[in-house]
């Protein structure tokens, strides 16, 4: 019996676990998944700074400076960034202040250079200000005690600023789940090996390496193996630290599919043997020691799209992340899909926004084994079982493949 | 003076070259740029063959067969799934066939084993068929002498897989750019330092280092110096293959600014000083032996988006990409922008698809510091010089980022 992949997607987010949490260097953190909230424990700014280089005055003594009628001040001080002030600035008096330096106290305003001019220890002033003009509050970016960074993103360009501007120089980080991948199959051979008559070459190793990795898994390639259950099973032990197995091949519910044989040689309980779509459909699950052991079809483009709707967000789960799912959208066929669908349907497509409208092509014939039509796709069209040909115009679901 | 953007890119993109290219073993080479045409020296599939467990047999012969007619042909061969036929398929009989296995000479359609019964040598056959039914046929999925992946594009799922059902182990790829990064300011410490009174920490570093390598290139973190030309020059010298240094701090136009005096001890004439927008304007930008050498703001959000909209096209190129740019798309505001911009302004924004269309939402305030913003942004308005005040619900001009 085919489950509904959501069927088979609760059945499995509730088998596996999210991944231990190890803290990391910084530099080695970018695209890593945050495991642990991260609260300020300080402010920053850090103290109350200048923006620019000029004076920190205070805005009553400059109130009537203009250009024909400049203040006088007596600079005081000099404060360089990285510094601090030794003097307060009192009524008359002024401090020169570059670049995020911090502001002394008894000024509240900070005048530009261009609008300053200094002969010896005195500063014209040629413009009034504000109160508070030019003034980079301390805590205006970040408050002391405020979540800045939330446990289960992936940590970009603008998490990693804010860790390393909060010192975080070893955050705590998922481990990425590890993902041993077999192609099973007599006619299988190793890509560098001589091809010789009725043999291919083992593409799905590669095709889903690269799937493991945009999920935020370690694949570990397996390579190929004969239709033999014996050999199978000596491929796939010996690796207790796997979190996940996924072979290719012998994962349909014929008589001469060997992986259900080997799930049960294995003492493996298959959860569910297929899904209740195309492609994709041969999809054989069970738990084997802590890992999840998953058996999909030979035929690349159907393996693709089972890992690609099922093994995914599974995998994200395990890598901590907050959000498993891709997004999704509504979009208008910019070709017609001439098929009837008489089971669910994934379609890959290439999803365009024109004039602030998604717009999704089908992409060309769809066997099991394509992936040249994986090439230009950036989304996945979800069609319903029962569907009727779509003309062009329909509205549909997709699931754009970004993050 | 400010220059455009785009004079500033057309400047730079004159002045960077590609950059090699080098073997690569496959396993290594998911995100990397492919250097060369891949063009098919093979069919694929390589021979006609069955996409299920079945029978071999002529239609002419089934043509009449049903479930309670069968007709009844001689077993003359079996044909597991790596192997090849022994024998023809004459009229009259058939030969059993695996999945993936080449489909015997004489033979023009597959009947799946659900629709026969076998006894000692005969076989019945349950059902007719039309001619072709299930068969796979040669150089369906690919055909020699077709050109199946283009120079340019960044290896990915259906690449990999392509790459490894045509042997290419060890495909061209292009070497990536290394991009040395410097934080300049005496106020900045590393991350793991104690942070003294007037100090920040070194974010930049990380922050560019995360755009580096989102734009395929290789960062190389040099840390933070302080504000002092021969201190600054002794940072740089000694990386010779060095692609592109980004130094952040000193590069705005006032006195104390010591980038333009860098560049001047360097011997480096500079191309320009500044971009014509907010934030992101102090960009100084020249030749430094091989390199680039870019100066851009200590202010982490300005130098995020010089890099996000100057330098990583350069680095796409660089790198060999095709497509230098980010997809550009129309929005709607979901939230009014309630400022005029006098000159032409980046606004970090959520872009959300509702029903088929994109809005946009700017992300609350933005100074020149500001990373926090960052943090859910998905794209960048690019806000014309001269805009009004852009009430709720105009049309707006977004840069997605993404690929």
């Amino acid at each position: 019996m085919a489950i509904s992949l959501e069927d088979a997607m609760t059945i499995l987010l509730e088998k596996v676990k999210v991944q231990e949490k190890v803290y990391t260097p910084l530099e080695d953190c970018y695209n890593r998944v945050l495991a642990e909230d991260i609260i300020a424990d300080m402010d920053f700014p850090p103290f109350d700074r200048s923006p620019l280089d000029g004076y920190a005055v205070r805005m009553e003594d400059v109130e009537h400076a203009s250009s024909l009628r400049p203040v006088v001040l007596k600079q005081v001080d000099y404060v360089p960034a990285g510094s601090w002030p030794s003097k307060n600035v009192e009524t008359g008096t002024a401090t020169r202040i570059m670049t995020g330096a911090k502001i002394p106290e008894g000024a509240d305003a900070i005048i530009r250079l261009e609008d300053t001019n200094v002969h010896q220890d005195m500063v014209s002033i040629f413009t009034a200000t504000g109160a508070n003009h030019n003034i980079c509050r301390q805590g205006e970016e970040i408050c002391t005690g405020q979540i800045m960074l939330k446990k289960g993103m992936a940590i970009k360009d603008g998490a990693l600023g804010i860790l390393a501007m909060l010192g975080k120089s070893r955050p705590l980080v998922f481990k990425k789940p590890k993902v041993a991948i077999l192609a099973t199959g007599t006619e299988i051979v190793a890509i560098d090996q001589p091809l010789e008559k009725g043999k291919i070459r083992n593409s799905n190793n590669y095709m889903l390496m690269a799937k493991v990795r945009e999920a935020g898994g370690e694949p570990i390639l397996l390579g190929q193996v004969q239709d033999d259950i014996d050999e199978i099973e000596k491929m796939l032990v010996g690796h207790e630290d796997v979190d996940m197995y996924i072979t290719t091949g012998g994962a349909s519910v014929g008589d001469y599919d060997l992986m259900e044989q080997l799930f049960s040689k294995l003492g493996i309980t298959p959860l569910f043997t297929r899904l209740a779509m195309k492609p994709g459909m041969p999809v054989i699950a069970g738990c084997w020691h802590d890992a999840l052991m998953v058996a999909l079809s030979g035929n690349p483009a159907s393996a693709n799209v089972s890992f690609e709707v099922l093994l995914r967000p599974l995998l994200r789960k395990m890598s901590g992340v907050e959000f498993l799912e891709r997004p999704r959208a509504q979009a208008k066929l910019k070709k017609a899909f001439n098929k009837k669908s008489k089971s669910r349907r994934f379609i890959w497509a290439r999803c365009e926004n024109i004039d602030g409208r998604l717009h999704a092509e089908p992409i060309g014939y769809q066997g099991n084994g394509m992936l040249a039509g994986l090439l230009p796709a950036n989304a996945l069209l979800d069609i319903s079982e029962g569907s009727s040909c779509l003309p062009i115009g329909t509205t549909v679901e997709v699931r754009l493949l970004v993050d």
